[in-house]
């Protein structure tokens, strides 16, 4: 038994620090946790993040985007999160596969099914037990960012009003994995917010871990 | 009006060689070419290349690998080939997206419908209007490279037959398109069959070129 929980947002919402805060906390509870993040995480996702987020390529396509993201994602899938999880480990992920339905489907407007299709080929089916969607405008998260440092920040903010609709449509669709955290207020109140949604998992997770097979 | 030209094939068919031949035999007939190859073309595809060629990590997923050969077709296609058509070139391509329904398809495995979904997703619907599949026994086309130079030559020859089986499956389900050229014989006596195929193409082509709107 092992648990997934993958956090998603807009850029400036905070998941990279309440990813590390809630891998902190769950070792505090001697829970071993392996924490990754997307695109990144394996040699190839690491070259691939450079390209996505710091290029300035205006050139690259929408779809060249999607099939990027996706490679990156089936990487960090087979090499990290699988292993991890069979290892019986707690895996947090800042951003999975609901991030492309959100920027490249509902930000871009590349079509759902493909993206469906594409997402399928990349993770082999699996899917966090726990989606953190930290929810807040998106133009105060980005005033959080000092200046915009990557293509995604430099978007318009009509295309992270796009995307945060693409999640909250995605939450409601599926709300028995899905919790949405009201991440406007200071980082220590989301990572309250937090901490109340996983502890009754880890309860359940304990339980089934020292359960007889 | 203008036209696209694919060449599919094993490794050692001799690809690039007719590729090269073709070109110079247009040009001599007075037409604009531009000649490009998979995967590469473009700043990303040249990455990609040197990756999916060139690296030993076997830890490259089959769907990695489907996913940025997508990725490298995506960004040829919108920034090279289109614009090419349009000005009316004939555009010569040393592998397209038939490559990847034999290589990861029939090759590897992978389900031939994502594969078509995500060719789809790359080309944007795009289809050459000839593919030459210069056909030969793939363990005697291997011996004409001098040592295996990267990933795929070094597959082992099943892998290659499988290959060369999905070719001639693609070339028997769409007759209208692709041509089978025996590519066994002299690198002369191939493009000699190659051009008896493409010259009736070019008749019809500039004819075309010369009607009234």
């Amino acid at each position: 038994m092992a648990l997934f929980i993958s956090l998603e947002g807009c850029e400036g919402c905070g998941k990279s620090t309440q990813a590390k805060r809630l891998t902190a906390g769950l070792q505090r509870h001697g829970y071993r946790v392996t924490r990754t993040y997307e695109p990144g995480g394996t040699p190839l996702g690491e070259q691939l993040r450079r390209y996505l987020k710091k290029s300035r390529d205006a050139a690259i396509s929408a779809e060249a985007e999607l099939l990027l993201f996706a490679a990156a994602r089936s990487q960090l899938t087979r090499n990290v999160i699988l292993p991890a999880l069979k290892q019986g480990h707690v895996v947090i992920c800042d951003r999975y596969a609901d991030s492309t339905v959100a920027y490249q489907g509902y930000g871009r407007g590349l079509p759902l099914d493909t993206i469906a299709t594409v997402n399928h080929l990349a993770t082999g089916g699996l899917q966090p037990d726990l989606v953190l969607l930290l929810d807040m405008d998106p133009s105060r998260a980005l005033q959080r960012k000092k200046q915009p440092r990557d293509r995604f920040e430099h978007e318009v903010v009509e295309f992270h009003e796009r995307v945060r609709y693409g999640y909250l449509e995605l939450a409601r669709s599926d709300p028995s994995r899905w919790t949405v955290i009201d991440a406007s207020g200071s980082f220590a109140r989301t990572t309250q917010y937090i901490w109340q949604t996983v502890s009754p998992l880890l309860d359940r997770y304990s339980l089934l871990q020292q359960s007889p097979e």
